[in-house]
């Protein structure tokens, strides 16, 4: 384990990787869910905790320089005080690094208005498999000098280079939040609420979904009983101007009942937030009270086939006989799945093919089989299923090309090869 | 000059091109104001008019699947339809192509609030030098399958692959547009509008600035004395729900009274709105009644260093006896320049001495040189006052690793190399 405190050293260590052969796994706080920080090929793991400095916060401009080891959660602390808020928010948000979550290409709840990891990318610094450093990007909103590198090494999960340093735009606080929960008596209703919402010209920051399944996971926990009323709970929040919140909030109320919601529910002040934001945040603990061992899966498909992908999900799981809960980003197209057997457990080579069955039904709605979980090591076999044959040449040619004696994180994102 | 009619059409040519060492220059519209689409090296032109599809109009998934001759405006038309619309604006909106666009990485006045066309291109297939074609991205907000290639090609001149057909994001068409224009005795006192409207959470769709030269020549042409009342101009436009942007409007009025707006005048209808933009949209001819050629040019800067660009435009303007006239995208740091001799013609070297030192002055505010215009033919001997040596080098390799025979648009982006 390599702890290096700044890019030069950084650069010497991945020189000497590079000439001695040495894989090399960048590292940021390891919350990864596919494996992306495990060095499963041994080597150097690089891990970036020292450098994690914001070295510039600049209100005016509304940007940050941060370095690769900061805490997501720790940058945001500090913009609020200058009024600034950086929006890729994963689950991991307390514990991950930006820098991990620029490898990753980080989504999070807030995606499906603020967009993800990348749209907030302004500029990178990069050490290359080499050891040579590059400066992509700028602190300029409009850049054309030179080939926009940014994005190459945005969501490459350490394997193209070292990322040492980023410029992050930040956004102004929003003065306000307001959530409304709203359940509904199928998936099906809940999802007219998305067109809806459009022809309302209302952009939700955050808008959950959690299946029947989530809501029997939430009884179990709260003694409540919400599956035997409804099969679908949508938690939507707005953020804006505090007359425009208000003002989005009924009109959301409205159409949730034009959309036969059964109930509604409007957060009043903090407090009233917190207890709806808790069904949310305590659906892993509850799902734990149903089964103890969940597989997961993170898909994504176009925005409107959501409710087709919830539908080919529920034959998935009856199919093979599974306890399946099903939450996730309805505004972006992004789902989460837990899968477990009802009565048995799984084996490696089922559990296998029901991801593949998931995969498929993604891929049949022109979905993807990764979403914001990366590739890692658990998906490189299948993304064929996404991408040509040509279009998998040229990766791997192109990692060739950065990395020629593939150091950097090996067997990630692309089908194995031998190294060298 | 070729006029493929599809991509395998495209394949085919490059395929040649590249077996016979002939250079190719892809050509959207010709509008671009670098060079780019200029065969200076002779060969192939290689015009894309003829492949002018919407393939795919995608309301549900607001989305649409675009063949890169297509006409910007044509997509809008289109869009509109449906209720949708396509933001990036650049000028030539009816007539420059969205394969230039995307090649350009064009901007336009929506950039302030809904960004550039990097921030639209969902996916792309791509014709590389040797004819291979590739996919890149999807139809998925969220999408970390494989690497993130769509905005290598955005923004790459053309000289790094052959865009043939583009996935692009459309949002929902706001219902209601709102213009604002203010005249104020000082562009710094037009300027405090920007820290104003972030901490009042407004988000102009567009913010377009002109300085005292642009108002004497729109009294030139218009018989106003907005000149000797007045040194900057703001023109504002919101957009959105009905209500909001009333409200966002009167918001706006205020906040330019309290930074000592001389004038404020509020668009009611649309003939307002018109008769508001009409003074943009004729900068141009009023600019040449004032001088016959002006040399242009295309900088930027971070936001909230544009008044110290002006300043240091206006000791450019007066040491080398120029008249200048500054416009452009007040909320996204974008300055478009125009520059004449006073009371004489520029020579070459002249004209050549004072962009460079605009360049510099932007450089020493860390801005770009090259902001939405392109670097073309005209600027690949300075990108080295905003890139590194290293950064250079190695966009360098990727373009000889991307086009070995160096057939794709040669002697635009990076300087001049010798062909093989």
């Amino acid at each position: 384990v390599a702890l290096p405190q700044n890019t030069a050293e950084v650069a010497r260590i991945v020189r000497l990787a590079n000439q001695e052969n040495i894989p090399l796994v960048p590292r940021g706080a390891g919350t990864g869910l596919t494996g992306g920080a495990v060095a499963a090929h041994g080597g150097i793991v690089l891990s970036m905790e020292r450098m994690n400095q914001i070295l510039e916060l600049d209100q005016a401009n509304r940007l940050a320089v941060v370095q690769p080891g900061l805490i997501n959660g720790d940058l945001n602390r500090q913009a609020a005080k200058y009024g600034l808020f950086y929006p890729p928010d994963p689950a991991s948000v307390d514990f991950s690094t930006l820098g991990g979550n620029i490898a990753e290409n980080a989504g999070g709840m807030r995606a499906v208005k603020y967009g993800v990891t990348k749209n907030f990318v302004m500029g990178l610094e990069v050490v290359l498999a080499t050891g040579q450093i590059i400066h992509t990007g700028s602190k300029c909103v409009k850049d054309v000098v030179g080939f926009s590198l940014s994005e190459l090494f945005v969501g490459s999960e350490g394997s193209l280079g070292i990322i040492t340093q980023a410029t992050l735009r930040l956004l102004p606080l929003p003065p306000k939040q307001g959530t409304l929960m709203a359940l509904f008596p199928s998936m099906q209703k809940a999802a007219q609420i998305l067109p809806a919402m459009a022809r309302a010209h209302i952009t939700p920051s955050i808008l959950e979904f959690m299946d029947h399944q989530c809501l029997k996971a939430l009884d179990a926990k709260e003694g409540t009983s919400l599956a035997s009323r409804a099969a679908a709970l949508l938690l939507i929040e707005v953020d804006g101007q505090k007359e425009k919140v208000g003002a989005d909030l009924s009109l959301l109320a409205d159409l949730c009942r034009q959309n036969e919601a059964l109930k509604t529910d409007q957060a009043k002040n903090a407090p009233d937030r917190e207890r709806l934001w808790s069904k949310r945040r305590s659906l892993h603990a509850s799902l734990h009270l149903i089964k103890s061992r969940w597989e997961e899966e993170d898909i994504s498909v176009p925005v409107a086939q959501l409710p087709e992908m919830l539908k080919s999900l529920d034959q998935v799981a009856s199919e093979h006989n599974l306890v399946m809960a099903n939450f996730g980003h309805f505004g972006d197209g992004n789902i989460h799945i837990s899968f477990a057997g009802k009565d048995h457990d799984l084996n490696q080579s089922q559990t296998l093919a029901i991801r593949r069955e998931i995969y498929q039904a993604a891929v049949n709605l022109e979905g993807r089989i990764a979403a914001e979980h990366g590739i890692g090591l658990d998906k490189t076999d299948e993304i064929s299923w996404n991408l040509d044959h040509s279009t998998i040449e040229f990766m791997t040619r192109l990692k060739e090309f950065l990395d020629p004696v593939q150091i950097l994180n090996p067997g990630k994102v692309l089908p194995g090869r031998e190294r060298k």
